[in-house]
């Protein structure tokens, strides 16, 4: 039979990453695609010691539990976020299955058909389809490598009263970057001027490689008002584990809260008591230090590649931390036709043009450099420096 | 300042249920008034050994995952939906975040704002808070003790075109009542003669206290074309560990994986692969045998003292199985006033009016019989007996 899908899920595609995941998996090629962190990095024995206290407590925390989250739990939220310099209560924290459901949240309490979203050009993926899902308009306000141009952004809240701005400041999916001051500072004064909400998405700013630490947005605003900030553990604990949490004034926790209750009742309480047992015990600053060295280190050696082998082709600025090199190719190669030519040596990343809103720049691509170890990110770059030769080669004999 | 929540979400209220949880956990009230099982009875030391082989398989189930679900979990769903008479593969099956999360997704893909859902009368009320998120209209079908009345049925399909019709046919919450075979034959004919989807909510059906098995309307489908099937672990094993599911046509699980994508990725990948570690090496079925007799005990416990104190008041049919109660009482007391004053004596139940779609029936009552242990019940009913007597005493005397 036909289906009566609604309209909302008529425009869905699968993600181009989590199927790129798929292809992957089945074979034996290097991925420089996917999000991930490397899983040898897991704290995996403390963590089987923190699952294992919530079993020796008996069948307490294996019960139905509160849709806000565990109250421990969401107490330590509290003071990861005042070392962020965002001040709340256990009332402005809301815990989610990831910050990918604070994400989608926001949109069920926000969207509804044609309303207007102001985002970055490119950003992140599953929130545009997050988005998509309540069949909001994204309008994408031009940008440098600082953030978005205020000029732009305030013409652009005029035009199209959007619910929100969402923006990922500090170590942006895809392009790595940082957001100034400056424009930081901009972007609050205007949504402040125009009554806008920021929807700041910050999963990424503990995996930093200087000593600067950007303050984000919701730790700016002095009556956080306007910001609604959305973090996770993904990045630092472990993507299984699924917890996030969102933290915002007041009425739009409570609103949101009252969403999960229909969406998914509460996340579940196994996760949320091991990971406060977890945090309790476990030095995570020591940990999220040793995460730092790493994933520089990657960093380096994906740049030595890039520089030494293909110096002519590829323009990208070196990021300040998170998990991703955004890379443009000079030129008039297709990122997708490279990504074609790389499966083939072995080796697989995201073509740039999933990221953008609108009309896309082919001749970008995503590389992660957290997933493989650096002897493999080594072969990986290997095998696409030959993709590209061989790419290039054939443009040059086509012509 | 003003916050500009969607039209969707302006007439969301809490779940009474879940606000009067709060209040109970608060004092020295004993509640029948959650949908819990008891904790006590959870399989605690089992699901530690689970646990602990995630962690000892090293980080790989730590990482993000399938959004479809643990490969392997799929298969131990499949082979109990087999026992249920339910043919499914693995494209037929979609892992999620407690069968709440499968019952929205559901709403997600198929609903928009004036949509019609057919649903019974009284029925689960988290499950018309998810449909009423997505703006969708809930039309009651006239039902009995044996389901829905046919002849209402189809003339309530032809008048309003409904997207899917929304049925609990075994052990209902908060009916606790079991459909017969001729009514789930009649709903699955008109189902396909009028093109219509089957939302089948199947939580409670091994929670039964008869030797009689129901058969799921999805396992009496031969093209499984109409019928969306969704069950849970969380009566069975334990409601912290958050994994159900949805069985239905490939198209409709495709459809969901990539709506719950952007939705939170995907359940946690710890909880999914301890539940198949202890799904493999736990003897279930002699659990489920434990928790039959234990309910039964309990459910007669209460019904004692409905029969014995109360039997010129108290109307309702015995449950075959399921967690619930479902009391009718004669003359004019308001379930809230009883509550008021059921909660000064210490005990706790929810009105049965908050289930009602439309004009409530507000002399009923939903009384849980899992959660508290024998002689708890024994000093809850004694207490609820206590609030009765002076609720009629104190309206006999107000007149």
């Amino acid at each position: 039979m036909q289906y009566p899908f609604t309209k909302r899920v008529s425009g869905i595609t699968s993600s181009a990453v989590r199927d790129l995941l798929k292809v992957i998996q089945s074979g034996n090629i290097i991925s420089f695609a996917g999000g991930l962190p490397d899983e040898a990095l897991f704290p995996v024995q403390e963590l089987e010691l923190a699952y294992q206290k919530v079993f020796r407590s008996g069948g307490k925390y294996l019960q139905y539990g509160p849709t806000e989250g565990d109250v421990e739990l969401r107490t330590l939220i509290q003071e990861r976020l005042r070392e962020r310099a965002i001040p709340a209560s256990l009332e402005n924290i809301l815990v989610t299955t990831g910050s990918q459901q604070a994400i989608d949240l926001l949109a069920k309490v926000f969207l509804s058909a044609g309303d207007t979203v102001l985002v970055e050009n490119p950003s992140y993926l599953a929130a545009l389809q997050a988005f998509q899902l309540y069949e909001a308009n994204m309008i994408a306000v031009q940008s440098d490598h600082h953030g978005m141009i205020p000029e732009d952004l305030e013409e652009k809240i005029i035009t199209h009263s959007p619910k929100f701005i969402y923006v990922v400041p500090t170590f942006s999916n895809p392009e790595g970057k940082v957001w100034s001051k400056e424009r930081r500072e901009a972007l609050l004064q205007l949504a402040a001027k125009h009554n806008v909400i920021v929807v700041e998405d910050d999963p990424y700013s503990d995996l930093r490689f200087t000593d600067e630490q950007p303050v984000p947005l919701a730790g700016m605003e002095a009556d956080g008002a306007h910001v609604i900030y959305t973090s996770t553990f993904s990045k630092t604990v472990a993507p299984g584990v699924r917890i996030g949490w969102l933290t915002g004034p007041k009425e739009v926790i409570r609103m949101s809260a009252l969403s999960k209750q229909s969406t998914d009742l509460h996340t579940s309480s196994i996760d949320q008591r091991a990971l406060y047992y977890f945090l309790q015990d476990f030095p995570i600053r020591q940990h999220v230090e040793r995460l730092r060295e790493q994933y520089k280190h990657r960093l380096q050696v994906m740049q030595r590649h890039l520089s030494r082998e293909g110096q002519n082709l590829f323009e990208w600025a070196e990021p300040q931390g998170g998990m991703f090199l955004w890379v443009s190719m000079k030129g008039t190669i297709d990122a997708s036709e490279l990504l074609e030519a790389a499966l083939q040596e072995g080796v697989a990343f995201v073509p740039g043009a999933s990221f953008f809103v609108g009309q896309p720049e082919r001749n970008t691509l995503r590389l992660n450099y957290t997933h493989a170890a650096p002897e493999v990110i080594e072969a990986g770059m290997a095998r696409l420096m030959t993709a590209i030769d061989k790419v290039v080669a054939s443009s040059v004999n086509g012509r």
